[in-house]
């Protein structure tokens, strides 16, 4: 394997060396614990192989002002409105638990505040980033690409694959499943709700719904949103002034889906009777909507746990992996 | 004013040099603007007071890499559980929104992530704090102060009066106005639900009841909560199982107040015929509770932006101030 076109990374040292990445990390980190002759051969790895310490990770494990930063690069009000950002901050404060690294939250909903946030992060106060929800051509992204901040993001980062760690649920197969889901109800006339299609989950669902439909794919069953729930209920009054004859909905998220049944019961409409609802993320508000709402169950707590486990393999020099979790259909009583 | 007993503040250097506040703070910061003789005349205050620059005023004033921290001592759960803490979050972010100056927000619900955050914020990568929900013997708080990092709290901390700045809700009298409206309504058997009772807001409020009802104050008639929804269904269930004959009930939060109107419907008690219901907040789920509840509002956004304002004072050197402001009753049908 070459490493002329790109940085090299302890992977590469070890490999110089004949030795684990531990032993590299141990002989960045100071030397506890390694042999005379393995730090020897490190220390000429290093030098044969062009091999720059990483100083955020350095940082990490050297300074006693380590942190890591849950971005979100969406208005504040989603924070609270989403279950989904709950959950997955709350797995990834878990999985921080154990590991002495606390966790700053940072909300850049303007352009203002991803300014202030670029400059705060690229000043040396952050050592690795979770970027949660991020619309194609995110200007933060960039901003932290070129201050060599670590960042792993939440689901296909549009425009950066390659260059930037990923963990996200397989939306495409997952849209798949609970199109099949509603076919197989007998629905003939399946509308979706998508969610924005600047991002990857909005974008991938939708394939996998058009994929499901092939030559019945017709596109005055679709409409946008943008995961809020209102956005759901406008879509839903929208499809069914289009279409009103149509027998089923997959809803791209569970609080847009929440907003669509909101819409279905103000126009005289039953579910799943009259019109079959599927949702998409099982967070928490899928079961206490009536009736209960069918969706498709995203691995939130792994997406936690996976996201911090990437993150630190980047801070320790790694190239970026992406990481596709399956889901699983939830079955109530709205299909 | 002897400054013996106290550290001097810009007040006094600006009192000693006979120039104004924002002179001795732009002297401090590189002297832009700065007539040499008022550069003369702070520089020889400066050494006659024996003041010493805050080094967290001056990281503010001088480097780009400044921040508040939003910090909130309660489980991770009830910031997205209870408004109030999206509303000040909010108001602070909007206030700061013009001053270039990045919002970090941190949650430290466990001793592991108080210990985190204290390091974090102790290492210097934090200028000032906002400490939302402070109980008594707070731990974080003694660790802020000993690290001498500015502090604002959000309610009286209690135990600390005097060292560290606040801005509250007129608690007690707020209390009062309800009580009284209950018993202005006819009722005779009024209880309450209190807040926490380590914290100022807890307390307070149920001064205020007590205060009011006097001779007629029965602790039979009292329970306590701890601001979630699902303490104000126990309390109020515990409450009718002690006295059947209640006819209102003071909830000291409106997310308690949800709760408690749940167990009133539970039992079949009618709202406001059977029984009268008085919230505290005002905080976006009083108005969209069936029947809306009566509430005393507080002044958030004025909290969140005096909190902003204090805080930059005292990051400047000023002595801490304690700050109450009014809240103000909003009669809906549930009294």
């Amino acid at each position: 394997m070459s490493t002329r076109n790109r940085r090299p990374t302890i992977r590469d040292v070890a490999a110089a060396a004949g030795v684990s990445r531990g032993t590299v990390s141990r002989v960045l980190n100071g030397g506890k614990l390694v042999s005379p002759e393995a730090r020897a051969a490190v220390d000429a790895a290093i030098t044969s192989t062009g091999y720059v310490a990483n100083q955020h990770a350095r940082s990490l494990a050297t300074s006693r002002s380590n942190s890591i930063a849950f971005l979100l690069t969406e208005p504040q009000h989603l924070l609270f409105e989403d279950p989904n950002f709950s959950v997955l901050l709350r797995g990834v404060a878990e999985e921080l638990s154990g590991r002495e690294i606390p966790l700053l939250l940072m909300v850049a909903g303007t352009p203002a505040e991803r300014r202030q946030i670029s400059r705060y992060v690229a000043a040396g106060h952050v050592d690795g980033v979770l970027l949660i929800s991020s619309h194609r051509g995110n200007p933060m992204l960039a901003d932290l690409l070129e201050h060599d901040v670590p960042v792993v993001a939440c689901g296909v980062p549009l425009g950066y694959e390659g260059r930037v760690g990923y963990v996200a649920a397989d939306d495409r197969s997952g849209a798949v499943t609970m199109t099949r889901h509603l076919l197989d109800r007998g629905r003939s006339r399946v509308a979706m709700i998508t969610g924005p299609l600047d991002t990857s989950g909005g974008l991938l669902r939708l394939e996998g719904y058009r994929e499901t439909l092939g030559e019945r794919y017709d596109e005055n069953l679709v409409v946008s949103g943008d995961y809020s729930r209102e956005s759901g209920r406008l879509g839903m009054a929208e499809l069914l002034r289009r279409r009103p004859d149509l027998d089923a909905v997959f809803v791209a998220s569970d609080l847009m889906a929440a907003g669509a049944l909101a819409a279905l019961q103000a126009a005289g409409r039953s579910v799943p009777d009259d019109v079959a609802v599927g949702g998409f993320d099982d967070s928490g508000v899928a079961a206490a909507m009536h009736p209960g709402l069918t969706t498709m169950r995203q691995p939130f707590s792994r997406i936690s746990s996976e996201m911090v486990r990437l993150l630190h393999e980047v801070m320790e020099g790694e190239e970026p992996a992406g990481i596709t979790l399956p889901t699983s259909l939830v079955e109530r009583d709205s299909t």
